[in-house]
């Protein structure tokens, strides 16, 4: 049937000659007759040869076609579902239906402004202790002494200040969540409410640790080398003012340095890209999950009260695969498109929000690798000092997970009103998931990775994020019923 | 998070030490604390870097880890698809549902029986002309003007023989369509004998035409030295034996040689493993067509009657991923199974029954390699002949598509009772389709490949397999009404 093609190659390769055309074809008979006029003699069984799938066969065949195929195949069943969503529940997107109440609003907005408040307290804090150590330094001509006692009168001053730090952060956090957890009704204000309590919160620690250390520095600067070069531009006390805190306050990172390095102009057409993606994005994931996942969850709701494992297991696949769209687009929109829209306004210069994740050879790996700034700070402040101190270095991430559960517990949970602990024991239940894995990054050739790589998705994206949502969502709708309100005519056909 | 795995991974490289472990970790900051007392000071932020997403990154990230998302969310919706379907229809599969008429199997076996003896009349008229042939060319010491006679002798002999041939493989193929049509109702039986008819058909052929070429050589020996050196070690009239021939018959291949590559030894392991293979796929097929391409099928009818696009639309979706799923087994368990399988009993050599079609960048390089032992018959005995009496390859490849348009519609048609001209039509489509594409071939870069590839997908086994499938079903109900009588308990919801 193919000779068409080489008909065409021939003609348009201005040959009217077969044989030309053959040779000049792709496909050319392994022994071709010598322009034999006998054209129905020729040989085209001349030699052995394998299938290209056989296992005899010297080269195994590329397979970039099934590659292709599959991502047809992805679109193609979407699609599908796409149809098929519309057919049984039409459109489901109604700005409407959401009940924002007013009181969530002025709370939210209140809890806003408040906040950062405390990291102003933080800075005064910060302030006293700096002219204090900078009066013990001032005095010239120090004897071995006076030097020993500048220690230990520091050493009885910082409980107070850590005291002062750990209160006013814990304030910080503790009213935001009481006032979520007690007063604003609507999940999502409640999430955004309590995700940037904790930012500011954690950004607290790090302020407070990091000029401690540094304080010390300044105290005995004989006993360490080891300033980072970076900072010699501007050392100890001269950071603590009102600039250098907000810098830091705004900046894309959790860990507090006196100096970032720092972009020499800021682009704004390349902040306004990030903004239209985050915004782009952000209305997408929205659509999806008002007229996909919503319905999903709906759905499965009786399924998970009579606990029909079989059905439980389809809806959590179906949602599966919307959960993991959402949650790649929430990645991209979060730390790609806003972090870096946020650190080209503020000349940050460290964009590394992120490193290639989605190629995780281990759970160890992917939480090493896709949210950079928390992995940072849990480094910097909870792994690194408790190893110092001598703790086994599977005690530190223990203790770095078990912090990481809480806010985790912190986040989900007290939006939604429900502390099932399922946010917890899901990051708990990765130190064995890693401990499982390890092994996988050091496996020679590709077949290790590939295995870890599945694992991650199927444990992280494919199942874990999934049930995590239709178990929370199931609380809330145990608790309260229904968010948006069910339009009538709307059907709950599976 | 992360620092977990560095923990184990310091943990098990004996190294209690902090610092080692991040130096043996995957994970080291830009510019590491000198051993420094005061951990929380580290400068993690101390270089300029891009996010690795970014277009202003250096490198682009590899995006394996994405390949094997894909692999597992097609595994996760399918399953999905499953547990769905079988939750609506429960098991469908029933061996009685089928109702083979006595009639059909008996019919089948008489056509299966009678159709090769046509392969023998086609001997016996090859014997008669060889040993004319032989005849001619037994008188020694001959003039040219002896030579110039034999010539016409020959030329006057020539169209008897032909005719003969002609009426004995047309003879073949028409009993064949007249019994199937008409008197065997089970489309399968029927695609089946039609199958075989239509092979010994091409192999009828093949052989007439090899053959006449062969003694025209013989005549004239002078006039072409073209024929292949593989067939020296049995020149012309030597060939013409009941042995040859049989092993043409039964020889994985359409294009007659008098002599074939031959493997050494039978490897009956390697015949093992493959019919394994064949019978594997073959039932995993019939699972498949029975409990999920039957209801959509079923379910598709009142769309298509009352002509609803969108519901076709997805339909044709729904089926597309079966239909495919059954294509790509068919195919493996036909061309690399079965077809492998026979050659190793026949110790046939060239294996060469299919390239890596997958990878096609255009309809026309789809058609050369998917199914080369029809492509082989087409160039060699169609094509090829038909450029040497000076027609225009266009032309050429024309009739090459009309013939096998021709070939498809009777294979389809006949044992389905339906000439509704779709598969005619559909390989007659090709002919656009593949100058469409063809440019494509042409292109420098991936690019190019890859949207020919994915034109050659979606044309053929996303669209056109489905469709055409669908039209033939709905045209069989149209008729017949169900193939299976369908159990009354069973709903036929969407």
């Amino acid at each position: 049937m193919a000779s068409l093609t080489e008909a065409i190659t021939t003609a348009r390769e201005e040959s009217s000659n077969f044989t030309n055309g053959i040779v000049s074809g792709t496909e050319s008979p392994p022994s071709k007759p010598k322009r034999s006029k006998y054209r129905h003699v020729a040989a085209y069984h001349s030699k052995l040869q394998h299938s290209s799938l056989s296992r005899d066969a010297e080269t195994t065949p590329s397979f970039l076609g099934f590659r292709n195929l599959m991502v047809l195949v992805l679109v193609a069943m979407n699609l599908r579902l796409i149809i098929e969503n519309f057919m049984k529940y039409g459109v489901l997107i109604c700005i409407k239906c959401h009940d924002y109440r007013k009181q969530d609003l002025i709370l939210g907005s209140i809890l806003y402004a408040s906040v950062p408040c405390h990291l102003l307290v933080a800075y005064i804090i910060e302030l006293s202790a700096a002219t204090a150590a900078k009066e013990t330094v001032g005095r010239q001509k120090k004897t071995e002494k006076e030097k020993e006692h500048d220690q230990k009168v520091f050493q009885s001053t910082w409980p107070y200040t850590a005291f002062l730090h750990t209160l006013n952060a814990t304030l910080c956090l503790a009213v935001t969540s009481f006032v979520v957890y007690f007063y604003i009704h609507h999940p999502g204000i409640g999430t955004l409410c309590q995700l940037h309590a904790i930012i500011v919160w954690l950004k607290n620690c790090s302020y407070a640790f990091t000029n401690r250390d540094l304080r010390l520095a300044l105290l005995n600067p004989a006993a360490d080398p080891g300033l980072p070069d970076i900072y010699s531009s501007c050392p100890y006390p001269r950071n603590i003012t009102i600039k250098n805190l907000a810098y830091f306050w705004l900046a894309p990172t959790l860990v507090y340095q006196p100096v970032y390095p720092r972009t020499p102009s800021i682009r704004w057409s390349f902040v306004a890209k990030r903004l239209a993606e985050f915004v782009g994005l952000a209305m997408f994931i929205w659509l999806l999950s008002a007229q996909y996942a919503a319905p999903v969850l709906r759905n499965s709701i009786d399924k998970i009260a009579v606990m029909d494992i079989a059905s439980i297991l389809e809806r959590v696949m179906k949602l599966s695969t919307i959960s993991l769209i959402i949650w790649l687009a929430g990645f991209f929109a979060l730390f790609q498109a806003l972090l870096n829209a946020l650190a080209e306004v503020m000349q940050f210069g460290d964009r590394e929000f992120y490193t290639d994740w989605w190629n995780s050879s281990s759970l160890g790996v992917y939480w090493r690798s896709w949210n950079r700034p928390v992995y940072l700070f849990m480094k910097r402040h909870v792994f690194s000092p408790l190893v110092g101190r001598g703790w086994s270095p599977l005690a530190a991430s223990g203790m770095v997970f078990t912090l990481s559960a809480v806010l985790h517990e912190m986040l989900v949970g007290i939006p939604t009103h429900n502390f099932i602990g399922v946010a917890f024991f899901g990051m708990m239940f990765q130190l064995p998931l890693i401990a499982l894995t390890a092994p996988l990054e050091k496996v020679k050739g590709p077949q290790g990775k590939v295995i870890g790589n599945c694992i991650f998705w199927v444990s992280f994206c494919l199942v874990g994020q999934p049930l995590g949502a239709l178990l929370y969502f199931f609380a809330w709708q145990a608790k309260y019923g229904s968010v948006s309100r069910m339009r009538p005519d709307m059907p709950t056909v599976v």
